[in-house]
């Protein structure tokens, strides 16, 4: 485990033992800082906005989560200190609240925040509640929007998430375990709160994020709905990084091929017939990979 | 209009008269070139990716479409060529079979292309197909996600498109009317292509891009099937832009609110509870413009 994993580490990246904040807070007499929510995209640095890599570069407080990447944190000042509030499943340093409490407090201790969360704060990054929860205290806070896992992953596996002869709509949707049923194992079957009848729909392109653990109930679901059992579906794990790995098949085959290459999280599933087009747009990303090595071998 | 306006424009920005391409299609010796299809994003161009806004400054060659923003096309090399092959509801610069049909030809010739498509290629962008034929004339390609048009509103007009509270999922769709009936009345209705069944079901975010034209048609459908007539949406137009403009109602306001305010495309639409959060979030986008001002005129 490096020092970037370890909750709640407090301190620049240089410096090995963790410290108390410097941010004592005392009698609050400054004007509220800005608090950025930066989306820290898919992982890959280079699939930050422009205005998100400006924002790291400069920053010198900054809250992240688990799933903003090394290589992305890597953009970071050296003296910039760091706050580890990121959620795992089952294991949160900080609960939501926490991290609310503390992003407000330094704000209005009059240091400026650079809350960074992996792909886009707006799509399932609970940026919504902390924009609330800082408008609500006063605090000014800025949105830098990200690129979702599902684009990372999609332009990167070579699987476009709409298609005239496949999908119209575009559905995002998140995978937990009911928490409940997660913590506390009551011998009911777990479940996944999601409007099966909904994914169950044709012509439409399915993303569901964080939904690993649940991927056997996903697919079982799906299929009770009506969705075909060959209806092709695809893991992608590390979306973007060059450590990506897509595993692909169908609703009824994918829980299988994710034990069998041990997919681990962070992963997307895709389902729809879009994942079928991977073997062709492969090609035109292999042909790209061997044309970017012959212009390296040639410089 | 200016000259970046005119359909196959041919040649440098600072040349004022059109002229034939430079690439007279000769005896293919040449390896194929690389094709990127690049994401421009919403518009400003600081939510490019780090990798477009370098593909960008590197272009020698473009092919781009009516919705990537001048602001973008600015960032171009003063020496890149640019052929305009956008589509506007009705006036086609170029059919996409003779856009992918220029792109295999100028790639052919070993041309680098940098193609370049408003958000994200993937998003209803047609780059799919595009990859597709490349893949299969055996011409390297590689995609660079984009800031899609929902995600730069969204973080510019204070809507967050998921939230725990609002929406458990995320639903993108197009809405233009059929083709048929938008060139051919017939004195029938027109028509929407779209699940409006699923478009209607609770707890989740509906973002319909280029569906101004079809918004009262969209908004009677979705109360139709069972959308509360007070369900809060919103047009934004020219997301993220300095010219964004934001109107806010329900479905049953939305249309008339569209022609008191003469909102025009680019607009997205957006549907779903969490519209109503804008106003909140709209405080702390205040904040941090005041707080912005503020730096500005003390530097």
């Amino acid at each position: 485990m490096s020092i970037l994993d370890e909750p709640l580490y407090f301190g620049p990246l240089s410096r090995a033992v963790p410290r108390a904040p410097a941010h004592q807070p005392t009698v609050n007499t400054a004007a509220p800082a800005l608090v950025t929510l930066v989306g820290a995209g898919p992982g890959d640095p280079d699939l930050l906005t422009v205005k998100a890599a400006r924002a790291i570069a400069q920053a010198q407080l900054v809250l992240y989560d688990h799933l903003v990447s090394k290589e992305v944190l890597r953009l970071l000042p050296p003296s910039a200190e760091l706050i580890y509030v990121g959620k795992q499943s089952g294991q949160h340093a900080l609960p939501q609240e926490g991290i609310i409490d503390l992003m407000l407090r330094l704000a209005q201790s009059g240091r400026p925040v650079l809350r960074l969360k992996g792909g886009d704060p707006y799509i399932f990054g609970r940026g919504g509640e902390e924009a609330q929860a800082l408008a609500a205290a006063g605090v000014p806070c800025q949105t830098i929007p990200g690129i979702s896992a599902a684009q990372g992953a999609g332009a990167c596996a070579g699987i476009p998430l709409t298609h005239r002869d496949h999908a119209r709509s575009l559905v995002f949707a998140t995978g937990h375990l009911c928490a409940a049923q997660a913590t506390q194992p009551s011998g009911a079957p777990p479940t996944v709160d999601l409007d099966w009848e909904m994914l169950a729909r044709p012509r439409q392109t399915v993303v569901i994020y964080m939904g690993l653990g649940a991927l056997p109930i996903i697919c079982e679901q799906l299929i009770a709905h009506g969705m075909a059992p060959d209806m092709p579906a695809a893991l992608i794990e590390n979306a973007s990084l060059p450590e990506q790995r897509c595993v692909s098949g169908n609703l009824q085959s994918l829980p299988s091929l994710a034990l069998l290459h041990a997919v681990k999280a962070p992963a997307l599933i895709m389902i729809g017939t879009v994942v079928s087009l991977r073997s062709e747009l492969a090609a035109g990303l292999a042909y790209a990979h061997a044309h970017q090595q012959a212009a390296v071998t040639r410089s």
